[in-house]
């Protein structure tokens, strides 16, 4: 655990997130910026920066967890697609320095454009959805 | 492989690529409509239609081919960062039917945003740009 990441905060437990789903390496969470409905944040358990730096032991266990929440985002939210993606460096629009992967759930003709705006999404309205992926 | 795929014509040879890097289940070549200069494809060299479908251990040999890749646009092409972006379905921009994991590199105050709109790219640039990438 790093002191002031954040993301290591979520994973201790000190910083509340909405959980929903976590392999041994790995630990999935609600991003409470949706781009859009279902958005996911993708973490090692272990500190790494970003991607590049990742232990590959940490970086299959985060691949692997992200790969089975792509098909549940399809299925449980009714998504037509997903898109996944890491930012390396803040040139890559990367803001938290913790290894992550985002799952972004797609849905046709939806308006997402990248790099999108990160505001804020309705705290219930996120909560629900954790419920649906959980 | 699949008749009619793309990238299992590249994977096969029957299809020309610029090949940069390989290992036993994946290999990267360059994108021949960059989004940056040193975009890269990585795939599996086992058909899957999407990262959803792909095994797990293709899934996981075309990730860390891509993590290394990572590194070595950062280092070699002088890169600020890069983003690993996967598209799941034809909603979420995906337009080849064989899994893929893009490397886009960045460059401090690059313009990119997505989707972006491809355009083919100076084969000759690519070409350079794939040697120093070997
Ligand atoms: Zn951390
Ligand atoms: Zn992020
Ligand atoms: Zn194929
Ligand atoms: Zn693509």
């Amino acid at each position: 655990m790093t002191e002031n990441c954040l993301f290591c905060g979520i994973v201790a437990g000190t910083i509340p997130s909405q959980r929903v789903a976590e392999n041994e390496r790995a630990i999935a969470f609600m991003d409470i910026n949706p781009a859009t409905r279902g958005h996911l944040l993708v973490i090692p358990r272990e500190h790494s920066m970003d991607l590049r730096e990742a232990a590959p032991e940490d970086l299959i266990a985060a691949t692997l967890l992200a790969q089975s929440l792509v098909g549940r985002v399809i299925d449980r939210l009714d998504a037509d697609g997903a898109n996944l993606l890491s930012c390396i460096g803040a040139d890559a629009w990367q803001s938290v320095f913790h290894t992550h992967l985002h799952v972004i759930p797609r849905y046709k003709d939806d308006p997402l454009q990248l790099p999108w705006h990160p505001t804020p999404g309705d705290f219930d309205a996120i909560a629900a959805t954790a419920t649906e992926l959980r």
